[in-house]
């Protein structure tokens, strides 16, 4: 039997026919083309999943259920996404409304939770039983997965990991607080802080690599510091301790088996990598125990969402 | 049948007898005297335990089980305090010893957790799922209960909720962090902040309030804020925000049913609990859902500790 993974994201509709072997057999994606009315963004997500079906040459009776990974706050019990804001969601049963579309049973989960349980199931935690996954891109997500099972707290809102306070009256955030951890360690926040510092150092070769502070992009420090550029690696080594923070904060309270980073930065390998293990070895709170938490790179970039929301379906 | 609920701190051991209505029918108390051998810190634990069931009139063939709550971090699976510096416990197989002498099974958990699961039991939560406790003492120590059950990660050394940092780059933590949520909300804290304050207001009430910087206590400030001392409101206002900052973390990951603080400061009551509430209804991240986590005192004070301890005995 087949799975059907549908990661709704602010920009894209993807959905993806799983296998038993949690591997993606086909794809289907559309703009999401926020602002619209949802009956039909969520008519377009029933779309996407029959297009992927007929990709991968199977028919409908052949999928066991269909499961799908939103932003917001999502009620797995009630199948009710209570409050996407990016998508202009309130109190949307998506899961009724997709199962009356598809006649197949739908199960929700919020999206950074879908692709947690996605590494959990397939990728870079696949052989333990509790990890945290956190993705840096526009914002910092989180999912935790304790005991095998996606954990989201007693109202499906939990862990925000990325809306924890790291600099008390810091950098204004989206959720309303100053100084959360996402304002700092996501690709917004290195903007802003790359901008920052070419405004501060004229003559940084970050100018030159990007143009202008307008086009300035997550890579544009790293490049400056690969060349060299004194401001440049100023920018990335903060950046990162920022990350660090914050992943120590997550090991402190959680003592995962497996801490998993994804996101556009984890390209950058091992000039991530190494200092952030340096941070936690020196600062996490079981630097004297024997069983650590052990870091890695998330293995199934923008397919851990959709293996995970398949990962669902019962 | 009874348990032995037994609270091991850097100043006292306490031993309590619990009867099956979770309540303490009999104490026996004595110094644990730290620096000394922890065979015998553990002998005085038996002892302690045989005074207690004596007090409370019963023989130990009544007593079911013994439970510990221990600082640092427990291992429940094998019974070992891995590592408790304060003290200066280091992989003492804790739940071997006190069996050997006691002829009973004996449970071990981290002393916040044990706590928690008090509460949990018996106390401010006892009707719910979900919990998260805190207590603002002389440190910041953190517990959580999920679905029930103690979470304490995957090697025990988890839910250091005071070892997250809320200030980067801020004042040195004992954990060898700077900027910890503990450095800031703790009562060490708050007698750091209250002395910087008094040294920068030499003609504050505080000073008449503790007559010198070496007999301020958690107090000063707050009486001074009653006296109308303009210097003394500003440290509590400020001591009170710290807390919220880190309670507001703790909501937006674990969205807990019931959020519990307990701890000196909490005999402060509504002076503390609605400038709390107020910046949790305002910041965190749920504000929008229906279902909010609930902000109550710890109800148990220090038998929470015996009771969660006692509640360890299956």
């Amino acid at each position: 039997m087949y799975r059907v993974g549908i990661d709704l994201g602010g920009t894209n509709i993807v959905a993806g026919v799983v296998n038993d072997r949690h591997e993606i057999v086909a794809f289907a994606k559309c703009k999401t083309a926020c602002p619209r009315p949802s009956e039909e963004i969520v008519a377009d997500m029933a779309r996407m999943t029959r297009e992927a079906v007929k990709k991968a040459g199977i028919t409908m009776d052949e999928v066991k259920g269909v499961g799908v990974g939103s932003p917001g706050v999502c009620n797995k019990d009630t199948g009710v996404v209570e409050r996407a804001a990016n998508l202009g969601f309130e109190n949307l049963p998506i899961c009724a409304m997709l199962s009356e579309m598809l006649g197949k049973k739908v199960y929700i989960e919020n999206d950074a939770n879908a692709a947690a349980l996605g590494e959990f199931i397939a990728g870079a935690a696949k052989d333990v039983e509790s990890c945290v996954c956190i993705t840096l891109g526009t914002g910092v997500g989180g999912g935790v997965i304790i005991d095998g099972k996606v954990f989201a707290g007693s109202n499906f809102a939990g862990t925000e990991l990325g809306h924890t306070v790291i600099v008390v009256d810091g950098e204004p955030c989206s959720c309303g607080r100053r100084g959360c951890w996402e304002a700092y360690a996501s690709a917004t926040g290195l903007i802003r802080q790359t901008r920052r510092a070419m405004e501060e150092h004229r003559d940084s070769k970050m100018w030159n690599i990007a143009g202008s502070l307008d086009k300035v992009d997550g890579r544009t420090p790293f490049e400056a510091m690969r060349a060299g550029d004194a401001a440049g690696k100023a920018v990335v080594d903060r950046y990162i301790y920022y990350i660090a923070v914050g992943l120590i904060n997550m090991i402190n309270i959680f003592q995962p088996e497996v801490l998993c980073v994804g996101g556009g930065i984890c390209k950058e390998g091992e000039t991530l990598l190494a200092p952030l293990r340096k941070y936690i070895d020196a600062e996490q709170f079981s630097k004297y125990s024997e069983k650590k938490t052990k870091l890695c790179v998330a293995a199934l970039g923008n397919d851990a969402g959709i293996i995970g929301a398949a990962g669902l379906v019962e």
